[in-house]
């Protein structure tokens, strides 16, 4: 156990946030996750960095706030937390997140406080996020389980410490932090995703056609799109890789080029809260309706976050093959459950995924097709019966997927 | 035992930073201390607070700093954390500490590297620091146990969860918790400080005289001197308790009015390290001259800070028959410690110690005789020989201190 959390810090460190001499690092980790974040923090200032800092959460307090706190409460950001995150972006230190997430923590609390919590944050660190989706500096996100992600993820098993086991097994698997040099293996995986980017950008597709049970969808991708896969640039040059794991090749649909229906093939959970088998109907790029099984009020909530969280923001490409998927797990957390499946997000855009978007101010990247929004949330579609068209702005067309796997 | 954590933590808020309905309360606090935290988060919002905000910090991770980061790392403090101090300030929110650091924390790591990164955050914080000896807002200390704290001071009960127990049992006591209504408990203590605050005030003393074995020292007091106690006034006009427990009356020394020879009567923990059988000499309010049994260059580190940590602070009057001194424990930890003795402070005086001085300027202070340092120590001097003469103007003494016990 102990040498499987050293491989997968290295990881996160090394392939993640690929920390430089000299660097600071800033970590946002739960205090449960505590361990996970000292070992992190030792092969940060192992492998050179400067200084580390931690922002540090606490799930009980968060729930409390959400029962006890007055409204007022919520209309509010605290300054220092932007700064941490501003002063970060301008000193060119590395992000990592440490997710850990209980996915029913916010079960029960009402929408609007969840709603105007969102928009609050959203809006106190929009420069930052700007600077993220354009990949100004280099960041990650890993995941460690805590006692309620684990007991979610596998009720069946008799006891919390073997929930844990288990989701940490499933998290090393998933990761590929179980192999003899995981490192290596990242650097073949991340190559293998590239061939699939580097194809699709080759042929300047004009749009997809997605098909699947409860699925017919076109989407229209900007003339300047860019696909890309795993490994990102930072604005100093580095190489980092954003998500671990990480399966998807992806870019950004045209604001206003999607139509058609999708429909949900994974609960996404959303702001504590769990959305179940729902479907968006879309015209000209805006959702103008849905459906949920259940969750119907957060996913209302979600919708209605801006003006831009009704339009898409990603369209991402994973087979049904992939490790996540086949190991029939649903982890409720996007950072996995997205790996496992062909995706869209709601909410705003990745500047890199447009030619030359990096350097785009907001104005360009609109003018462009970029989506922009407070939010950016993926929900999963993908299966064994999910078809797509690649089509050329002749007409010509191209399966590059078929029955859920990669047909190029 | 949950009752009287429910009674602790009422104290903190009610007592301590006596939180205001709609104000913010920022907590500081180590991880090791959440359930303590998530308790008075429960009571501030139930109390009527806006909103709370915790910054946490690890032991843990703090000695890993000190044990691997570079030497540039200890010239810089992170400016998002004076930020959130600064903003405390400005929007009158209130800001409690829980401490229950190790008190051999920082056992081993170089003189140099502890006095570069006190200094370091000592500079960025001073008009924090200028604010809270203001008493510009609300403030307050209370401790929790942690594991390492706890096995310092009951190195003879066999396990940790017993050292921890005995911790708290002595913590309840000592902050008057197990009492059946600590509240008003509290408010009975503070009136009898006070009593002894007004005579020393009305008296307007001139100087003071210590003596005791090892102690021969006169210190001058400003002319415009205050004695306090207890309860403090921020500059909204809410009363608030700094420190819980407290049983002491102190005032500012005249910085250059300090002579004569000064011995300690119990160990200091300054800075992770332990300093033990410590004198200092003093002429015109300056250190020429110390000795340390164990610790010497952990205290010459302290003295050398910067130019007024060389001089005093604080003189603070307590009898030796306080309830934490009879109890006969040493909790190396100076919230404590300093309640159990006579003590005096090295580093800066608390600007609310001269009459007007909240609204003084650093100028005028200093012309009022109060000293400055990014520092403040209080180390404990006091013992059951403890005699001490106020001499007032006309060269009139009155002994308000004899054999360790008020005479006044």
């Amino acid at each position: 156990m102990e040498q499987l959390l050293e491989k997968y810090a290295a990881l996160a460190v090394n392939i993640g946030v690929n920390i430089q001499k000299g660097q600071n690092l800033l970590i946002r980790s739960s205090i449960s996750s505590a361990p996970f974040a000292r070992l992190i923090v030792k092969k940060a200032y192992e492998a050179g960095a400067k200084d580390v800092h931690i922002l540090w959460s606490d799930d009980d307090i968060t729930r409390l706030r959400y029962d006890l706190a007055p409204d007022e409460a919520f209309k509010e950001f605290p300054d220092y937390y932007v700064k941490a995150h501003t002063d970060a972006v301008e000193q060119n230190h590395a992000i990592l997140s440490i997710v850990s997430v209980d996915p029913d923590l916010l079960n029960g609390v009402p929408a609007e406080r969840i709603a105007e919590a969102t928009k609050a944050a959203g809006t106190a660190l929009s420069e930052f996020r700007h600077a993220l989706q354009a990949d100004q500096i280099s960041w990650s996100i890993v995941a460690v389980p805590s006692e309620a992600w684990a007991a979610k993820v596998f009720p069946n098993l008799e006891t919390s410490e073997k929930q844990v086991d288990a989701l940490w097994n499933a998290i090393f698997s998933a990761t590929r932090a179980d192999l003899d040099d995981p490192v290596s293996a990242w650097q073949s995986h991340i190559n293998n995703l590239v061939q699939k980017s580097d194809f699709l950008n080759n042929h300047k597709f004009h749009s997809l056609h997605l098909r699947a049970p409860g699925t017919d969808l076109t989407i229209e991708l900007p003339e300047k799109h860019l696909w890309c896969a795993a490994e990102s640039v930072n604005a100093a040059g580095t190489t980092f890789t954003a998500n671990i794991p990480t399966e998807e090749v992806f870019t950004m649909p045209l604001k206003t080029g999607v139509n058609g229906v999708v429909t949900s093939k994974k609960p996404l959970s959303y702001g504590g809260n769990l959305i179940n088998n729902f479907s968006l109907t879309f015209e000209n790029g805006a959702i103008t309706d849905f459906t949920a099984e259940t969750g119907y009020e957060t996913l209302e909530t979600l919708i209605t976050t801006d003006e831009g969280s009704k339009y898409l923001g990603e369209v991402a490409l994973v087979p049904h093959s992939s490790p996540i998927s086949t190991s029939n797990l649903t982890f409720y957390n996007t950072l996995f459950d997205e790996n496992a499946s062909v995706h869209l997000a709601i909410g705003s855009a990745y500047s890199f995924n447009l030619d030359g978007g990096k350097k785009m101010s907001r104005e360009e990247l609109v003018a462009a097709g970029a989506n922009q929004s407070i939010t950016h949330v993926d929900f999963m579609i993908g299966c064994a019966e999910m078809n797509i068209d690649a089509i050329k702005k002749d007409g010509s067309k191209i399966a590059i997927f078929q029955n859920g796997e990669w047909a190029i």
